[in-house]
């Protein structure tokens, strides 16, 4: 085997699930690829539809040469290539842009479930899920193939730039979260943030955890966040806190944290959404496997119009592929 | 009278009370009349100590020239002047740069109690505060001078260039707002905003008012905020929501609201300090005069060296200059 070939084939794969055919899904990720960013850290390969990437193709107006593969294997990386791997979930028939069917939301489910697979089985590094439509999966059945694992297990996180941040509660109202809050579950977020991240490469990560209460000062910084952090200490973890929820998200992005631990849903997406930098994706850390995905959804208003922004799936699959081979964080 | 003097004593007066004398708050007052945008739109008055500005400008390296006065109406509003009005309430030889002192503390008690009793009588348009030491004003019994008003009535308030944040509960714990929030709380903050933005200058004010819960989803939207919101809008209000809150505040940067009525302390604090725009300054919409304030404090550990940063101030000074005159909110 010549030199480069291997040095080729030491990349990681990664999966990108397409999303819901009738969104922008196809056409981001042809665009993203088009970039051949992606094809310098891993080899990409599409889990999904010939058709529905042949389409996305042609809207993004992409210089890409479209290779449909059989098996895994025949996965080259090479760039200005995009390979789909498409097992027949979909009827080309039945894509209709900006229409939510049933359909679509089946074989994103399929695709999904075969990612996960390939993921579970180590034959791809990450599964990488341009934007699903919830209506779809709804009439297809297919909701539950989001992602299965145990949901006290597993933590929203949200990549942008240097701001990163895991969510101990994710959609929970918040009268329950200032009740259910507890040093179990802080603890659990902190320890499970702290052997990703080395996971990832990063030997010695910093965590900043957020308060719940204005300046951190209440009974769950007293009764639950703050023994968490004493505890995680104890462990040898780097962790801070609790600190102001309103000064840590800023601190995070000044680089005094490598992320924030935050304790419910909007902390988190306020500091993500307001700061508002391009390129952020969403991951769930404490999956058993990496899965990205990005903060928009099918775009149904624009699709086909080849506007759509590229910027957050393309930042989800070098996340993904820099995690996968214990780079850390790309800034 | 000549049209220039006259022109130039249309400009409203503005206090300026300089805040700790042992703190940046001076240096920064100094810094920020130095650049002469105060004189443009008002004239600016400290209500204050002459040794303390006079040292203020010495630490700045200010291009000022101070000019005591003993009535408000010697006051000229000149550029390249600094006017103060002094009543002798501190001593010069307790200022003590970087250190917490009930002299001190007392003295800014009377220099906000001076700025208010003018601000009611009219004979200024505004007050605008320099940062106070909390320690100092405990140690000299001041603490109650800030502002005198029913705290159901008013609504911390902070500014940054298009980002704009109403709260309606401010250092409350969050389970305690779960539990408080009412039809009325949000109704009272919703009405007391619009006719304020009306009274500035801000003739058909757009609100969006900002939910609780993840995306807006929960009990107290559909309990207390929705109807207010509903409510509101019947009166004639320009009221949306209640939005997603990871949504609204970035809805507000690019245009969209005037204002985001917020609900609770984080939700504004986090959007204002994590967005990082500079020269942002806070205000208390409902007090029966405008008082204007900054988001930073004495800074002790840097007292003294000329290197405070002092856009904050002169956002303050500015916006309340503008306030006044109905011209609206400066960008």
């Amino acid at each position: 085997m010549a030199p480069g070939k291997a040095r080729m084939n030491s990349k990681p794969r990664i999966a990108i699930t397409p999303g819901d055919p009738c969104g922008i899904g196809p056409e981001v990720v042809a665009k993203a690829l088009a970039t051949n960013q992606p094809h310098e850290v891993c080899r990409p390969v599409v889990v999904g539809s010939v058709a529905a990437m042949q389409q996305g193709i042609e809207i993004a107006g992409a210089d890409l040469r479209l290779s449909s593969i059989a098996d895994l294997d025949e996965c080259t990386g090479e760039p200005g290539t995009i390979e789909v791997l498409d097992s027949g979930a979909l009827d080309p028939a039945d894509i209709e842009l900006g229409v939510a069917k049933a359909e679509c939301g089946r074989a994103n489910g399929v695709w999904l479930a075969e990612a996960a697979e390939l993921a579970l089985a180590g034959q791809v590094a990450a599964s990488v899920m341009a934007p699903v439509n919830a209506e779809a999966l709804i009439k297809g059945g297919a909701v539950g193939q989001i992602i299965g694992t145990d949901p006290t297990q597993r933590y929203l996180t949200l990549l942008s730039g240097p701001l990163r941040v895991v969510h101990v509660f994710d959609h929970v109202m918040l009268e329950d979260v200032c009740r259910d809050i507890s040093i179990e579950l802080v603890l659990g977020a902190i320890q499970k943030t702290h052997s990703s991240l080395v996971g990832w490469g990063i030997p010695k990560p910093r965590l900043g955890v957020a308060g719940l209460n204005p300046h951190a000062q209440g009974p769950q910084e007293r009764d639950a966040i703050g023994p968490a952090v004493e505890q995680a200490v104890r462990e040898g973890i780097d962790a801070s806190g609790p600190t102001s929820p309103d000064t840590v998200f800023r601190q995070c992005i000044d680089g005094r944290y490598d992320v924030v631990v935050a304790m419910c849903h909007d902390q988190g997406h306020i500091a993500i959404k307001t700061w508002g930098f391009v390129g952020n994706c969403a991951m769930f850390l404490g999956a058993p496997y990496l899965f990205m995905s990005v903060g928009h959804g099918t775009a149904f208003d624009i699709v086909g119009r080849g506007v759509a922004n590229h910027e957050m799936i393309l930042a989800a699959i070098l996340q993904g592929a820099n995690l996968a081979c214990g780079r850390g964080f790309l800034d």
